[in-house]
């Protein structure tokens, strides 16, 4: 997901494959491989050798391990500093991957894994849960998303943060469509935090790979407004102060981006429901009976629902390419008084 | 190259990487790891155990060992197999990558692997010297080439052939622009070849991974000319036998592959010659005199050309999927008179 999208954008990438598996999780079954860090170490090695590690932007997804978070975090350093005396030359985008809704899906070690490398990224992209265990600090409301901000931003030094899918207690109210939120913040010279907000409708399936689709579409067009407003060749290209949070490039990049995104994923919803109605139509009951083929029937019609909601992107490309200009995805600032 | 072109044209890829290199190997060195048969066949049989196995065409390139290639086999047939009672439903392009310019760079035994499967096969990309191997056939002008072309249709049973990048001692006449041919042919019910061919202007520069590239292109543009033509129900996308050489979906397709290709490329010459000339301009010899230094300037420099040669295919996909209508890639019929 993430190298085609940033291909489809005008991106050239080395990919490093942490995982060769057959097919996501969400199938619930799966076969492969996950990379040892040790092969990690080694590809990257090869670059080396051949010079072929110039790299301007680094994105991190999932790492089976903590040695592959930690391997990740020696090649970000080692490319920051061939680039010491060139500021905004390399860029880190860290998105990491450690579970959601309150569930830890990689081994423990990898949160203090990933807790000791913030310092060296230049944007992260956890979602509440994550930037929960990050921080330190329980998401509640938005003031205590404020916090978790804030706390990232200070102690970890971390310049541009994105909380992906926010939900908030009073964010769904009875009758209204069911929302979620994305929230962004730059930090300013002195680490304090400049919030916006875009709320984005939810869908009532589970999409895989949408994180990933997320942080690669990010990769490219916070390039594309860093370039616009002559930012990168500023250190971790920061704006000035007086940039308001809605005029951020961050805000600015996550406008376009959730537009893309909603666009194929809505498409990928129609593609769905046309799915599930030739699935009704042709329904293959196996000829047994009893309660062996019902169970048959329940996994066989789980791996067709599952295969129904693969994201449509690579026959929705343009979409990405050439993302829609809607009104509903604007930044609106966040005001929250801190202590 | 193959995953990302056949995306860009619109094509759902389930890759399964028979290689995990840090480069590619025109680069004289590298690193990563050969997918050993095993792993292949994991892979499969995980698609498989989630029904994602439904494919419409396969398309295999680079296998590291016989294994690898019997595996391949093995999932062609299985997946054919699956489609008995629907003619054209499943398609398979077999790219035998075996050596060049007479020389085997795969292991011994991988030339027989391949001889095996060729019966399963629906087209084979051969270049000249793979096709000698294939067919036992060695060739030296048009008469031994379409011989060796009607040996894989009547003994292998092979309906589509394209025999990339010929080279014959009377293609190139002194003053000439440096040319090569690809040759193609599609059976007829008779198994004799409808041979067509079409020149393109050789570029004095080695260019990784177009091999790849023209297998990927003729998969999206094969399907297309065989969708126009109504033969995507038909065993083999087999057009009747009133159809000339010429008129053939293999050389509409041919035309408009090698129409986006010698485009890429020829920007792809462009851009290297903007970074050699970066190059001239910054010449970074190294502190120290004498042999050692001579020698590290010396493979400095290599690297540097080589990877100024990588083609810049993510940059130009737009000449992927709108290629440019030129006269110059046109299928010429070929009359040979055979025994």
């Amino acid at each position: 997901m993430a190298t085609f999208v940033m291909q489809a954008l005008g991106c050239e990438v080395s990919a490093i494959n942490t995982v060769q598996f057959s097919n996501h999780t969400g199938y619930k079954q799966f076969k492969g491989r996950k990379t040892p860090a040790e092969e990690v170490a080694e590809l990257y090695e090869g670059l080396k050798q051949s010079r072929l590690n110039d790299f301007d932007v680094l994105l991190s997804g999932y790492c089976p391990s903590a040695g592959v978070v930690e391997q990740v975090g020696k090649i970000a350093r080692e490319t920051r500093f061939a680039c010491t005396t060139k500021p905004g030359a390399f860029f880190w985008v860290l998105d990491p991957v450690m579970g959601d809704e309150g569930k830890i899906y990689v081994s423990e070690e990898v949160v203090p894994a990933y807790k000791n490398l913030l310092k060296d990224a230049d944007l992260i992209l956890p979602n509440q849960f994550e930037a929960e265990l990050l921080s330190g600090v329980t998401i509640t409301d938005f003031k205590s998303l404020a916090e978790a901000v804030r706390e990232l931003h200070r102690s970890h030094r971390v310049p541009h943060i994105i909380i992906t899918s926010v939900r908030l207690p009073h964010d769904n109210e009875q009758g209204e469509e069911p929302e979620l939120s994305i929230v962004g913040s730059t930090a300013d010279s002195d680490f304090n935090p400049r919030l916006f907000r875009l709320k984005v409708p939810a869908f009532p399936v589970f999409f895989s790979g949408t994180g990933d689709m997320f942080a690669a579409l990010m990769v490219a067009r916070l390039r594309e407004a860093c370039l616009a407003a002559d930012l990168l060749t500023t250190a971790h290209w920061q704006p000035p102060d007086e940039v308001t949070a809605t005029e951020l490039p961050l805000a600015k990049a996550a406008e376009k981006v959730l537009a893309s995104m909603h666009l194929v994923l809505k498409k990928t919803m129609d593609s769905r429901q046309q799915e599930l109605e030739k699935m009704e139509g042709t329904e293959q009951l196996n000829s047994g009976i009893g309660e062996e083929a019902d169970k048959d029937n329940e996994s066989d019609k789980y791996l067709r629902l599952t295969k129904a909601a693969e994201v449509r992107v690579v026959r929705n490309w343009k979409d990405l390419v050439y993302p829609p200009d809607i009104e509903a995805f604007k930044a609106h600032a966040v005001n929250v008084e801190l202590d």
